[in-house]
């Protein structure tokens, strides 16, 4: 369970997938570099894979968030850029699965922003966050 | 009267309708989902009417913001990802004046970006933003 | 050197012009608004000269943070939006030597990120951030 809190406003739009806002107070703040599927040699994987690049993308991030002393339920915002919003949309259940299997049923603040493009051109999604990890 | 410091820099051109810093320190923070122009019923609003759609998106976040025990005085950061800049612009003046009545004469450290598209493809602009409340 | 902790994890990789995470903790944070490259008329310098826009939007940026009573070394996050990623990394080594001039070899947690345009038709880059101040 994150230790952040989760509020659910009354009169907006049920949240899936993300939540409306996500409260921390006090310890260590993790601000988390962009991350796009680039493996450790710093090439693009999956050319045209949304999902898998998805998948690889958040993993950064949280290897990343992991390497500060972090997990990923103390994530309490994150951006997804995403390059071309009908083919992420078109694998919103694929890539829903992929951040259960990564984080869980915990999620932070979130925005998906359609892009004009990314630093690789062959990059279709990048993760941006910010993490708070208790004292 | 927004309890955040409102810096002023020497040297830039005067700000109009943002701050180019705010500091905050300590208090809770809370992280805010970017907020599109959707109802209850996650339905985009006024579809081609930017000035309606500001207002119900910059709604749903200060609603995110309340049900987090903060107020619009407590915004520090908020970026805005506009679909169309040059109709955006050309009712800056009425968008500024959903600003000043929903939130007021105070302004946090802000940025106005001209994205690809958001999440639905008749959301035309979206807000994202930080709140600090004070202990 | 700066007071916040430069996080470099294993497996990926090597972070060039950024790094992966910076932890903070405690302090004051600055939040900085998006800057371009405007003079203090509110006029884009320099146009079709991205290295020029980069060096005085981050000018800008900085010396908000200075404002705020920050210095280059408390930045703990910035995302970069470029309008033109092509010309951008085509001139990636004049702006890293701007970087290295105007901040040094220290980077925080970074983004880059291709948009469809800026506030002003004009400006080809902007850089948005967050500085933590310690007490």
């Amino acid at each position: 369970m994150s230790p952040h809190e989760v509020v659910v406003p009354e009169g907006l739009a049920e949240p899936r997938g993300f939540n409306h806002a996500v409260v921390s107070r006090g310890g260590r703040t993790v601000w988390l570099a962009g991350q796009t599927a680039l493996d450790r040699d710093g090439a693009v994987v999956a050319p045209g894979d949304v999902v898998a690049q998805f998948e690889t993308a958040l993993g950064n991030l949280l290897a990343s968030l992991r390497a500060a002393g972090g997990e990923p339920l103390h994530l309490v915002t994150l951006t997804t850029y995403i390059v071309d919003m009908e083919d992420y949309r078109a694998h919103a259940r694929d890539i829903g699965g992929v951040w259960k299997r990564l984080v869980g049923s915990y999620y932070p603040a979130m925005a998906g922003i359609g892009v004009a493009r990314l630093w690789d051109a062959e990059a279709l999604v990048e993760v941006q966050g910010v993490a708070v990890v208790p004292d």
